[in-house]
């Protein structure tokens, strides 16, 4: 396997994992990305073990340095396959015109783990943007059907990239809705979330309610435009 | 028309209301449903002019009398159509079901006013709730395509009804998503959501944006079950 290694050894990380995360290794697919470099980052200062995966490894691999020498600890860079290959928990962070090919691909590599669909399916016109409808119900929904030995869970949709690669921004305030129909696995994912200062994951339905939750990212860039804003969710009364 | 109207003077009312609201009648159309007469009752207490409409003209007039009782303020009971008639801005608050045939019967109140759309179409099943597929898109455009002579706002539709009619919570603290397209009525959308202490009116997008607001509400139901919450919904950075 493709795999480079940069940082510290394993054992010096940091001990504020939670449990349930304790020698679960995080791949992000489509890590090269800003929402992927983004998440790796924040899930590397967490004290996770991270692998960034990348359609191109070298570019994976020089985003793993990068990432090591800004947080001083160790980041895994590989192909997408390696990474999916390693991971424990493998999150999808890839434009939607990728995603069902991706996810074919790498089927064999993603079978028994817990894949996290952080995919977006949006198209950007003149009139601005707008949520594409998926004939399956939702991204989340065709990777499951595509992915049937894999458990699916969506989350991740709606937080800021420019806010998880800001140094400035120790903290994130944002809720990360996890929708999906495995509780151990969305669990497992809200517990992910909440290695993020600042973020709360809140389970927030099934499989069958993926779609308004990827689509409602639409919203937020209408708000971001209005109001010149990173705008986030919180739930309320929870 | 049939229209009573119980309580004080409206000269009476209270000065809290925001100027672009000032002498703008508000009507609640399917508002003894509990989504309807809580939003109404919280408008009667901020001191705006309010009339409650119902399918039943008499259980409007009755529930005008209850909210006049507990509010000590005027309140108007009529028809749906009498009291779109009588409004400058027109809440629909129905059923998914009666939302069409409401519309079409009610285009010629409706023309020139304002009319928010509050209507969730979702479907209720064995293994939860579920949006429906609009062929129009949403509630909202389809109200637009049936009123062309009217400016269909969407707003409300996250709202919580409990929170709304419990006297023991002065305020609901959560976010009012407004979707729309022009923007003076969007902005007194937002004015209005504001008079209801703890709310903030949010533009949240254009009217093909409307879909996931709506639909986003089967996964609040999702998170008020599991959490035995009266979830809703704030934007944060804006």
């Amino acid at each position: 396997m493709n795999m480079t290694i940069f940082g510290e050894s394993l054992d010096a990380r940091s001990a504020t994992v939670p449990e349930s995360l304790a020698g679960k290794r995080i791949a992000v697919l489509g890590g090269t990305g800003p929402q992927g470099r983004g998440l790796a980052r924040r899930f590397v200062i967490a004290g996770l073990e991270v692998a960034l995966g990348s359609r191109d490894a070298d570019r994976a691999v020089e985003m793993a340095s990068e990432l090591s020498t800004e947080t001083g600890r160790t980041v895994i860079g590989a192909s997408n396959a390696a990474a999916a290959g390693w991971g424990d928990v493998v999150l999808l962070v890839v434009p939607w015109d990728g995603h069902a090919r991706m996810v074919k691909e790498l089927s064999v590599e993603l079978a028994g783990k817990i894949v996290v669909d952080c995919v977006n399916p949006l198209s950007f016109g003149k009139h601005g943007c707008s949520p594409i409808l998926v004939e399956e119900g939702s991204a989340v929904e065709q990777a499951q059907m595509l992915l049937p030995d894999s458990v699916v869970v969506g989350a991740f949709n709606t937080i800021s990239a420019v806010l998880l690669n800001d140094p400035t921004h120790e903290r994130v305030e944002t809720d990360v809705l996890v929708v999906g129909d495995v509780r151990e696995a969305t669990d497992l994912v809200q517990d992910l979330a909440g290695t993020i200062p600042g973020v709360r994951g809140v389970y927030a339905g099934k499989q069958f309610n993926a779609h308004q939750v990827e689509a409602f990212t639409a919203n937020l860039i209408s708000m971001n435009r209005r109001y010149k804003a990173h705008a986030g969710i919180r739930v309320t009364d929870i």
